[in-house]
């Protein structure tokens, strides 16, 4: 038996060893040296929470219902937990029900048991391009066929979606789901405008579609803005995502998902098979916490410090990045999308760049159809505005002389990086 | 759109309404009343952990490593808990290297990995049977065959997978995986002889085979008797999966996966695209408590007390069951698994069971081909002996009624419960 050439693993399996997830943990064990600044992770700053009260409430819980916080628990999640999920949604004038959650081990295990619950090998799912890196991984686990909507400095392009439906609809070939990040999406760092959420909804009428609304960020707009959620729009047509982890912490991986009931049935029954029930000790921490703390004045705070580090790297990029490169201004959140000069592929460049101390995630990891090379995902959340600053100095310089060494080579005419089988160009920025 | 009859959701989950699972936690939420002696769920006695302890141990983890706690980890699992994790292994004599584990979210998670990782839909699996529900869970939901291999006191007839793995070969198909539970079975309450551990090995080499060995109970024996592992006799053809469940707590969700690298490779992008990484809070504080508290005279003490709840119910049984009703006897952990005679069913006999106040699980759950209908599982972890005696007690009286209006209705011929469509007949007892 030779396990790492054998026909034993399942087909999704055999094949995921080319998975993006791979490169992006490899980079991350590089990216975790002191002298490299990176932009890679997107990791919450969990130094802005208050741990004296996170340490209080854990012991608080274990003390006071040790019994129950140790046992098993069942697989929809507590109802007081998701009682408080609730109110985070009304936070953000979504509108929902105690009754329509089931709590997952973040959101990234609410996208894989969305996807088990309605992907079949083959099965066409609409996601943004770029999107998501782990739900492009959750949509590969169950062989999905990924089909990309542009986007622009306001969100997925809705008039593409439109015209992709109508192309599908011809192939006689229906999507099973829309993916869509509204709110500063991970990676574009842009929000979908109102009008074409709204856009969004008339066309899941039309075509009678499910739209899968992942929304971590939508409480960390820097001006403290709401936007109005798709499931306010269409609640019946929409399978909302939501997680704690970048409101509270990701280290207790608590996420959750508000559904219509049939479908929340089987989400339960999906996630009974996949692991029991979410862990009572930390739901009963994050219940606590959301009951006991002032969770949104935390909220504001993270709000704040984030829009501090975006400031800090939307002038360094003013300041040191050469001609032909351009990014998207976030108005939230973590993230910069950055597009660079034909000539550069951010896959090639990225060792380059840890060379240079600094580290970000190259562009192709979140296209399902090879795009993106000539694209790369910043994250600010995680270092220091002087870090910062200095980080994207040391990327300008690299950018400056790989453009010089392009021109030299090549001329006024240098190859589109996105030269790999399968490539598109990616959009926005 | 109409989604509780709309071909939109995946085959499986169009189908998972049926799920055993289901049934399951309709029950457990009847037995929760007060006045039932339930025996049907198998939750560990956390009242005998040292609550104190425990609390001391996730104060200090926030409170002195807080931002780490809080913060995403790998998907492999913290190094330092996989560390522990292989000494609770040596103390089963169960070889290990850190390198070979992956944390899972309880032994659950570990079961649904390795069936993605392994099974298209329609491959062949070989369970004993009965097997734990939640392990057919898993292997439904990636549609497994599953044929099962009968168990007597003794554990799975290791003659009778020999003929099976023959027939197979005959029909041109190959086992994927062969799942047993070799301590302590769940539900059957037997565990797999020294003898037959070998010839499994022996049969593991000869027919090329993966076999899946569950081990949430092996340190649970009443004598502290340790048999040797799947693991121990033929390493690289055995993944092993391990809990803290039943050793320190379930409500952490901690288990793991010890496979061969190739394996253990492919089981974190699994894992990453499931739900990213275990929580590190509670891998923190399973590794804090491990390293800190005496676990080992903890586990004693768990042993003391299933050992006194199995005794009491072993007796009560012997003092109230009718003739033609057998049970098995078991050594460790927590299940007794009981056939009775012809004319009764035991999954209609539920609901009398509730109204006498006392519950149990029907046995057609544990099987994947129907079978199970004359057989229950009875779990006396949670009662105390008194309630044990008690819930007995009247469930043996229900017993003796039921089987009095058999012989009323149909004299010495009474009907076998396994009437159902594609019912065999279940083994152990």
């Amino acid at each position: 038996m030779r396990l790492d050439t054998d026909p034993y693993f399942s087909r999704y399996a055999a094949r995921v060893q080319g998975m993006n997830a791979s490169a992006i943990r490899a980079l991350f064990a590089l990216t975790a040296r002191p002298e490299i600044v990176s932009f890679a992770g997107g990791n919450p700053a969990v130094e802005a929470l208050d741990l004296e009260a996170a340490e209080h409430v854990a012991a608080a819980v274990i003390r006071e219902t040790g019994t129950v916080a140790l046992q098993y628990g069942i697989g929809q999640g507590r109802p007081e937990l998701r009682e408080q999920l609730v109110e985070v949604m009304a936070h953000e004038h979504v509108p929902a029900h105690a009754d329509d959650l089931v709590v997952t081990a973040g959101g990234q295990q609410a996208l894989e048991l969305i996807t088990k619950c309605f992907v079949d090998p083959g099965d066409v799912v609409i996601a943004e391009g770029p999107t998501y890196v782990g739900g492009l991984g959750a949509l590969a686990s169950h062989q999905a066929d990924v089909r990309h909507v542009p986007m622009d400095a306001t969100g997925m392009q809705v008039d593409a979606l439109d015209d992709l439906l109508g192309q599908l609809q011809a192939e006689g070939r229906r999507a099973k789901l829309v993916y869509t990040i509204p709110n500063h999406q991970n990676p574009a760092g842009v929000s979908l405008s109102v009008q074409r959420r709204h856009r969004l909804a008339e066309l899941a009428v039309e075509h009678d579609l499910l739209i899968l609304e992942d929304n971590p960020y939508g409480l960390l707009d820097f001006a403290g803005r709401i936007q109005p959620s798709i499931r306010e729009l269409v609640p019946d047509r929409v399978i909302y995502v939501g997680t704690v982890s970048k409101t509270f912490a990701p280290g207790v991986r608590t996420g959750w998902i508000a559904a219509p009931h049939p479908v929340r049935d089987k989400l339960v029954l999906l996630r009974e098979a996949a692991d029991l029930c979410p862990a009572t000790l930390t739901q009963m921490i994050v219940e606590r916490w959301l009951a006991s703390q002032p969770w949104r004045e935390q909220v504001k705070r993270f709000r704040g410090v984030y829009q501090e580090k975006a400031e800090a790297m939307l002038s360094a990029l003013d300041e040191h990045m050469p001609e032909g490169v351009s990014w998207t201004r976030p108005s939230g959140a973590f993230y910069i999308w950055m597009t660079v000069p034909d000539g550069i592929d951010t896959s090639d460049l990225l060792a380059k760049a840890i060379n240079h101390r600094v580290a970000y995630v190259p562009g192709r990891g979140f296209y399902a159809d090879g795009s993106g090379g000539n694209q790369l995902r910043l994250c600010f959340s995680q270092p220091s505005p002087e870090r910062i600053a200095e980080g994207v100095a040391r990327f300008g310089e690299l950018l400056q002389a790989e453009l010089e060494l392009v021109r030299a080579v090549y001329g006024a005419n240098a190859p589109a990086a996105a030269s790999r089988p399968n490539e598109g160009r990616g959009g926005v920025g």
